[in-house]
């Protein structure tokens, strides 16, 4: 929740302070937006609505769709596998943990939002870096420290350490090739498929 | 080429028909730049410096610079391998065919176009969705045919029948995931490493 409640932003301009206890209502109603209809439908007035907020008052604190959807971005931090790492006994376990994670609510909204982000990703550059930077990445990181963590308690080839970096690449790659093709949300399925017929099929890991 | 010389286009529209025979350079011209500096940086102005083509005759024929792309990705057509698949007897040789094809040049001109393009999708809609469907699907197809004639000659098990959907869009998903990630043109090291580490080690054909 970085930007939420940040002192000195743009609000304070007008002299009067601005009331921040709306921020977390106001972003999270714009991540269900953009869950439910992707990012060109997402507009300021239907935030409005939704929060029963003024749209002047959400005009004060962004100044653009782009800025609200970039805030809505940051509030939510990065997955939260990054900090506590899924350990539940198989390489296969952990990767289903990640999948069935219950961060931004559940896996079906996260992953609407996640469809809703790809479409944003595709109209605005800072959206897409922003994506890349607070989801991609973190989530390659923890694929990777899951597949370390899988060689050291010897469930897999110490053969296969070289090949990490790319197979720790290989889910989030997918799930956007998918949302790019299909402009759905991803389902279960599709990872369940790619973590067993490529990952752990590459990496055949002893118990399988 | 499917978009050079076609009669009818919108150069007509003054009275004197529009000459196409410096199409094929023009558009040619604009894949070099889009190579060499991203969409971002291609300017009709440069075009026209490459080309020694007068400014507006350009815009005569291509109102925007995204019209511009747009008829140099549709004239440069789908992946020949479409329509010649390689067939070098075994998967590993026929994959780096693929890789490794001519197609545009050269592998090198071919990958740093691409990179172009991938930059060029993350500002249009429009380009994204040609070249979702003239470059990124007709690779997948490739893909798909490559595995199921390996499994037809009996190179790959005929267990792993389904899983050659999810295993045809690895190496088309992770280009574009490094294309987005890096900015930069994917190596041929890449796709060797994506070949090897992750679709022979899922696959695991024999002669390996």
């Amino acid at each position: 929740m970085s930007s939420v409640g940040r002192p000195g932003s743009r609000g304070q301009r007008t002299g009067r302070p601005y009331d921040h206890s709306s921020d977390g209502l106001i972003l999270a109603s714009t991540l269900d937006l953009l869950a439910g209809r992707g990012y060109e439908k997402v507009t300021l007035d239907e935030v409005s609505l939704l929060t029963g907020r003024a749209k002047s008052t959400l005009y004060r604190r962004w100044a653009t769709k782009e800025e609200l959807v970039l805030a809505a971005v940051r509030s939510v931090g990065r997955p939260p596998e990054v900090d506590l790492l899924p350990d539940l006994g198989s390489l296969r376990e952990d990767l289903l943990a990640v999948i069935d994670s219950p961060w931004l609510g559940s896996p079906n909204r996260r992953l609407a939002i996640f469809a809703g982000l790809a479409s944003a990703t595709r109209s605005s550059e800072r959206l897409a870096a922003v994506v890349r930077t607070e989801v991609t990445e973190p989530y390659v990181e923890v694929y990777r420290r899951l597949l370390h963590r899988a060689t050291d308690r010897g469930e897999i080839s110490a053969n296969f350490v070289t090949s990490i970096p790319v197979l720790a690449e290989v889910i989030p790659a997918m799930s956007t090739h998918r949302l790019n093709t299909s402009h759905e949300p991803v389902h279960r399925d599709f990872f369940v498929s790619v973590i067993d017929n490529i990952l752990l099929a590459a990496l055949h890991p002893t118990g399988d």
